[in-house]
């Protein structure tokens, strides 16, 4: 995946992150390393990010205010919590330049639209996204230029977007590592409800599950986390805030997902309950070839247990 | 952790591994490392497995018969599936040397005693055990040298256990890399009921769930697994015929552990049902205590997305 990006003009001439966390830093990064643009500007919600944001590289200029930082920017891309989006969508607005593309990084479609489309003057391109890549950590600090290799970015753009405009913004997220898909906002809030935010909501509840029993200490549930439990702790690590946002603003495919996995959990709990042996086994054996199906397509490491035995055991062992 | 064993006499003469799994064949790995046995020796279900345990250099011989394995043994390891336990003691029990340890690597204990003890004559000292280590995989090739390295053992001896032997045997774990706890077999089940089998019962769970919706293709999940997703994917893809059998025996707490978790999650589908964002981001936020301990304690990788990415990329670009 080399590229050699000498002498080429950059696709765009500015870009402006709103918001420089996890997603936001790691764009900077990776954009960089593709040589894609001229010059990253951001704006942040505290003085400290800024400064931070700057200190790191990661954006030439810093600004408090979010209807400074798009001025002359030809990609703006939200980064900001989904929470956040309709407010700065306002700030912006009458401050975009005209034939630039607007974008974001929201984990739900439907909710970035509606929220953002409205503030988005005639002559400027508004196109949601969302790259499928991430990890527990957040902050400017977190982000890092290989988040997106090989990990899927997701578009959803109005059945009217500019085609040219669409092409360039896939463009550059390939640019940056991504595979990029084309869907509807709504079936992209779907998908992501099965394959995002029950997984980040089972994550947290059984964390604090755990956290709450009367007959099993917090320093056991700890102690004894390897045989399973801590997998879930790393998603359930992830920022309160914007996972607050996600179910806020995606109630309706999280709650027909959720009804789904309790409907099923139920039919597991009778097999436990009156001894169904053969219908677990065949429930447990089903689920391998969802993994498998993962590893081929280089979603996840084939090495036995996510290949972080050795790390651990540096740091574990007495 | 260096250890240097030359010239001691090992802790046991002979060591008899009743099943030659990723834990067995750990067991092997490890207690070669540690010089603390003289030979080890097998029993397997099938002529292939007792093939590849003898190929691999994890036993000097592997019987297909325990009974045979069991003979001149001064130390026996039941590493079957739980479900084979009284099975496997009623055929060794007229075979077994006095003077030996009998234990077991099972992930419940009370019906780990249940089936074991009735079946230990006298003279002979059942010390039940579980190491809390694994990986998704399984078989003889699945084993390696560090799997117990920095993990707890947990032992669950009678009250009228023989001190002498089970400080012998506490001793053995230490000696292949683990800390060792001591409990009742039926507050070790209360514990790993929340640390290991509800984790692996709702992570088998959710994989079918996604498996079998309607809108939602099983390549999309596949696709978008990175969300979070795929987190889950890794303890569904465990042995079937082993989980089956934890369900099986331990029953009353896994569905307690099981009531308190639904009970949870249905006050977060409320929170989200009814838009309360404040009691979301509390609980989310609450979950993140748990994650520090689990790091702190050595008991998983500080590294962000569990330091996979570097290796996941590399397979997954292009």
């Amino acid at each position: 995946m080399a590229r050699d990006n000498s002498g080429k003009k950059p696709m765009f001439e500015r870009l402006a992150l709103i918001g420089i966390g996890l997603i936001g830093s790691s764009i900077s990064h990776a954009a960089r390393r593709a040589g894609v643009v001229g010059e990253i500007v951001c704006s942040a919600l505290t003085p400290e990010e800024c400064e931070r944001a700057q200190a790191l590289g990661l954006v030439t200029k810093a600004y408090a205010n979010p209807a400074e930082a798009v001025k002359g920017a030809d990609l703006v891309i939200l980064c900001t919590p989904v929470g956040a989006f309709k407010e700065v969508a306002e700030a912006i607005g009458p401050h975009l330049e005209n034939g630039a593309i607007v974008s974001d990084v929201g984990s739900v479609k439907a909710a970035a639209v509606r929220d953002i489309a409205p503030s988005i003057p005639e002559g400027v391109h508004f196109i949601a996204g969302h790259p499928i890549a991430g990890t527990e950590q957040s902050g400017p600090d977190a982000g890092f230029v290989t988040l997106f290799d090989g990990r899927w970015c997701v578009l959803t753009p109005a059945p009217d977007a500019d085609p040219e405009k669409l092409a360039k913004l896939e463009d550059f997220w390939r640019s940056l590592g991504c595979k990029v898909e084309l869907m509807s906002p709504e079936h992209h809030d779907m998908v992501l409800a099965i394959t995002s935010h029950v997984p980040h909501l089972i994550a947290y509840n059984i964390v604090n599950t755990a956290a709450h029993l009367e007959r099993v200490t917090d320093s056991e549930v700890i102690k004894f986390s390897a045989a399973g439990f801590r997998d879930f702790t790393r998603i359930a690590a992830s920022d309160p805030v914007m996972w607050r946002d996600v179910f806020l603003n995606n109630k309706d495919a999280v709650l027909e997902m959720l009804g789904r996995f309790s409907e099923d959990l139920i039919e597991l709990q009778r097999a436990i309950r009156f001894g169904d042996g053969e219908k677990l086994q065949r429930l447990f054996t089903d689920a391998r070839a969802i993994r498998r199906g993962i590893i081929q397509a280089g979603q996840d490491t084939a090495q036995p247990d996510f290949g972080r035995s050795a790390a651990t055991v540096r740091q574990g062992s007495d």
